[in-house]
C-alpha cells in the first residue's frame, strides 16, 4: 500500500503544474480592476477543494473579496478540529516598473525556484496544504483530523472582511487549534515556528504648500517647498541612534527578558543570510538590539513610499503645491495600532511648520500577537517539521512581519495559532522575483502530512 | 485712414480665436509622443506668417523639434533690425493629475481670461507679435524695422538644439536688438522690464538601498529606508535660515550693491500679489533679502520633484530599493551652472550615510544674464509700454525665471536683448489654470506696434 508521503512524491510534476495554474491568476485584491481575477483564484480553490473531495466548500460573498470555506468534519470526535487559514490574493507586480526579470504572473521555474508574484506569498503554501489533504486522502481513505479551511482573498489589503466573517461564524469556526502557512522559516536547513507578530498601523503623510503647482523661478526661494518640509518632517520621525522619534511611541514596549533575549540569541543569525536578501553591506537601526530583535521584537516605524511635484523622465521646473508619504509603523505586544496613529499624527502636527500644512491619515491596523510555545498544536508542529525536514529540530522565533488575523483568531475563537511556514525571508515576498523554492514546496506537503498525524496522535494521547 | 491700433481693435475678436487655434495644439515638448502635435503647432505658425506676408518663413530641422524662422527684411539700411524670439512650446499638463478646472488644451475664455496651457508662456505673447505686425502691414502696408524671427519648439526642454542653430547661422541672424515677450510684468497697472534672469541647473538625485524592493515586516527596522536617506539628504541642502547649506554654493555671487537694493526696494512689493498667487500666508526663506530679492537677485535651490516605492492607492508594505528627487537650481550672474552642479554632486556625496549610496546626475544648465538697462532698444520698451499701458512708467526688476537663450543671444551675437512681457506672475505658467488676461493680450499688441515705430525712430535719430 502506498503511503501518503510516497503518493506526494509520485504526483510531485503535477502537483507544481496545479501551483502553477493559481499563480497565472493575477489576483492583486489592491487593483480594483482586478477584482475578477480575484474571484477567479478563489473559484480555482472552490473547484480543486471539490476535486479532492471536500464534502463542503463555497465561495463566501462579502463586502470585497469572497472568502474560501470548506469543511471536512469525518474524523470523529477523539480527533482534533484545524482551522486552516491562507489567502490566495497577491500583492501588485509590474515586471517593468517593479524591475521582475520574467513576467509575474507567468510562473516559470529556474535554478530550483518557481519564480510568480505569490508563489512564496501565499498561494504556494495555500496549494501545499492541499495537495497534503489530497495525497492523505487518495492513500488513507481518511483524514486523522477534522478540517475547517479559509483562504481570504483580502489578506494583503489588510483583511478587511474577514473580522466580520470570523465574528458571524463563532459556532462555525470552532476548533482545536489555527494552522496557518504564511511566514517564513529561519533557513533552508532550520525550519522554525513563529511565535510572535508584529502589530501594524498604516499612515499617509500629506503636506501642503502653495495652492497649486508654481513656477520655481518665479516663486522659489520665497516658499517652504512642500517636498523639503515632508523631507524635514521625515527626517524628525528618528533619532540619530535609529530609534523612533515619535513621543510615547515605546510606552507599552515590555523590555525583553534577559531569558527570551538568550533564546532569541540562540537563534543563529546569519549576516549572510541579511546581506544577501538586502545587497546591502552596513546594517541600520537600533544598535542596542540585534538584528533579530529589531525586525522582530522591537516595533519600527519605515517610509513605504513618497511622492511629489514631478517625478517623470525628463526636468519640470515645477515648485510643488503638495508632497505625500506613505508610513507604517510595525508594533509589538501591547502597543495599539490606534493609539500610536494618534501619537504619531500629533508628533507630526508638533513638529510641522507654520510655513505649510500637514495632515497623517490612518489607512488600515492590526494587532499584534505572541502564541503559547507550550501548547499541544505547537509541539505537533515541532514533530512535523522534525520528520518532514530531515530531523531538523525548529527554532522558534520573533517574526518582524504582520498576519493581523492571527490576533484576531485567538481573540475571538480563544485557541492557539500554529505558524508553520515554508518560505525563506529570502524569496521576495512584496518584491520582485518573488520565488518560491521547489524543494521547500514538497518539503512543505510532508511536513503537513506529518503535522495532521502528529496533532492527531497528540491529541488523543492527551484526552 | 485706419491706424495699426485702430486696425488690431476692430479685430480683436478674431485675433483671439486664432490665438484659440493654436492653443488648441498640445505641443508638448517634453513628451516624445507628442512630438508630431509641437510640430504641427510649428507649422501652424509658418503658415499664419506665410498669410500675414513673411517674405520668407520655414520651419527649420533640427535633431528634436522645429524651429520656426522667418524674415521680413524691407525696412532698408536706415531701420533697426529685430531679432524676435518666442518659443511655442509649452510644459506638460494633465487635466486629472493636475488639478485643472478645464481642458488645458481646449482654451475657454472666463471672467476676462484666455484659459490653456501656453496662453500666458508663451504662445499668448508669440501669437501677440504676429496680430502686431499684420496690423502695421494691413494699415501702412510696410514694417518700419527689418525683423528676423525665430520661434522656438524646446524653450521648456532647455534649448536643447538652439545653441547649434544660432552658432550655425551667426551670419543670418546678425540684428541691432533682440526682442523676447517671455517675461511677466511687475502687476497690472505696472508694466516692467526684466533687466536680469537666473541662469538653472536642473539634476536628478538618486539614492540606492538594498537592492530589490524589500517586505517592511522582514527587514525593516535594520535597513537605512532610501526615502528616509532620500529625506535627511534634502533636509540638510537648506541650513535653518533658509540659505543653501551647499559648500561653496554662494562663492561667486556678487553681494548687492546698496544702489540696486534701494532700486529693487522702489519696486512696489506686494505681498498681497505673493500671498493671491500662492495661496500661503507666511513666506519662507533668506529672511535678510526682500522676497523680490529673493526671486531675483539671489540663487536657490528647490525640489522640482520626488518619488519612491508606493504611491498609488491603498496600501503597499514595501522597504523602497531607492528614492529619486528633482533639484534645480536658480542661479545668478557669475554663478557657473556646472560649477554649482558639481559642488552639489560633491556636497550630497559628503553627507551620504555610508548605509546607501548616492549619486547626482545632471540634465541641462543654463546660464544667468544681466541687460543694459540704458541701450537704445530698451528705452525704445519704456516708450513703448508708455504709449500701450495708458502712459504707466515701466519698472525695471530682476525675474526669477530662466530664459537661457537670453545669454546665449547676449554672448554669440553681442547684442542687446529686450524683454518685454505682457502676462503677470500669477498667470500660473508651468501649473495648473494657466491663463493670459484677455486686456492684456490686446495692450501687449499695441504695445508691440508702438515699440517697432519708438525703435525705429530713436534708431534714425540715433544715426
Amino acid at each position: 500500500m502506498t503511503s501518503p508521503i510516497e503518493y506526494a512524491r509520485a504526483n510531485a510534476e503535477r502537483f507544481r503544474q496545479d501551483l502553477h495554474a493559481l499563480l497565472r491568476i493575477p489576483s492583486v485584491s489592491a487593483t480594483p480592476e482586478l477584482a475578477g481575477e480575484v474571484r477567479r483564484a478563489g473559484q480555482w480553490l472552490v473547484d480543486e477543494m471539490t476535486r479532492i473531495g471536500f464534502p463542503s466548500v463555497e465561495l463566501v460573498e462579502t463586502a470585497g473579496h469572497p472568502i474560501v470555506y470548506g469543511e471536512w468534519l469525518t474524523a470523529g470526535a477523539d480527533a482534533p478540529t484545524i482551522l486552516l487559514y491562507g489567502h490566495y490574493d497577491v500583492q501588485p507586480a509590474d515586471r517593468v516598473k517593479d524591475n521582475w526579470d520574467s513576467e509575474p504572473f507567468e510562473p516559470i521555474e529556474k535554478d530550483g525556484k518557481i519564480i510568480a508574484r505569490g508563489s512564496t506569498d501565499d498561494k504556494g503554501p495555500v496549494v501545499a496544504h492541499l495537495k497534503a489533504i489530497e495525497s492523505i486522502i487518495q492513500t488513507t481513505g481518511a483524514l486523522p483530523v477534522n478540517l475547517k479551511v479559509i483562504f481570504e482573498g483580502e489578506e494583503e489589503v489588510s483583511s478587511l472582511h474577514l473580522g466580520a466573517f470570523v465574528s458571524a461564524n463563532l459556532d462555525r469556526l470552532k476548533a482545536d487549534a489555527c494552522l496557518i502557512s504564511d511566514t517564513s522559516i529561519y533557513a533552508p536547513d532550520i525550519p522554525s515556528i513563529v511565535y510572535s507578530l508584529r502589530g501594524l498601523v498604516y499612515m499617509e503623510l500629506h503636506v501642503q504648500g502653495p495652492k497649486d503647482d508654481l513656477h520655481s523661478g518665479v516663486y522659489g526661494g520665497t516658499v517652504h517647498n512642500p517636498a523639503q518640509a515632508l523631507a524635514e518632517i521625515i527626517t524628525q520621525l528618528h533619532n540619530p541612534d535609529g530609534s523612533v522619534a515619535v513621543s510615547g511611541f515605546y510606552d507599552e514596549v515590555q523590555p525583553l527578558s534577559d531569558e527570551e533575549r538568550a533564546a532569541l540569541a540562540k537563534v543563529p543569525w546569519r549576516k549572510a543570510d541579511w546581506a544577501m536578501g538586502t545587497g546591502l553591506e552596513l546594517p541600520w537601526g537600533e544598535a542596542q538590539y540585534s538584528l533579530r530583535e529589531r525586525v522582530g521584537a522591537r516595533p519600527t516605524l519605515e517610509i513605504n513610499g513618497m511622492a511629489s511635484g514631478f517625478y517623470g523622465e525628463g526636468a519640470k521646473t515645477v515648485l510643488p503645491a503638495k508632497a505625500m508619504a506613505k508610513i507604517s509603523c510595525r508594533l509589538v505586544a501591547d502597543q495599539d495600532p490606534r493609539r500610536i496613529y494618534e501619537r504619531v499624527r500629533d508628533f507630526v502636527a508638533s513638529i510641522t511648520p507654520a510655513t505649510v500644512k500637514s495632515e497623517v491619515r490612518l489607512l488600515h491596523t492590526g494587532d499584534a500577537a505572541l502564541v503559547d510555545r507550550h501548547s499541544q498544536p505547537v509541539q505537533a508542529a515541532v514533530q512535523a517539521y522534525k520528520a518532514g525536514w530531515g530531523g531538523a529540530e525548529p527554532v522558534f522565533v520573533r517574526e518582524g512581519g504582520s498576519i493581523p488575523i492571527v490576533a484576531n483568531f485567538q481573540r475571538d475563537l480563544g485557541i492557539p495559532v500554529v505558524l508553520m511556514g515554508f518560505g525563506l525571508d529570502t524569496d521576495g515576498a512584496h518584491g520582485p522575483n518573488e520565488h518560491f523554492h521547489v524543494e521547500r514546496y514538497h518539503k512543505g506537503i510532508e511536513t503537513i502530512i506529518h503535522f495532521y498525524s502528529a496533532y492527531a496522535d497528540l491529541f488523543a494521547a492527551g484526552r
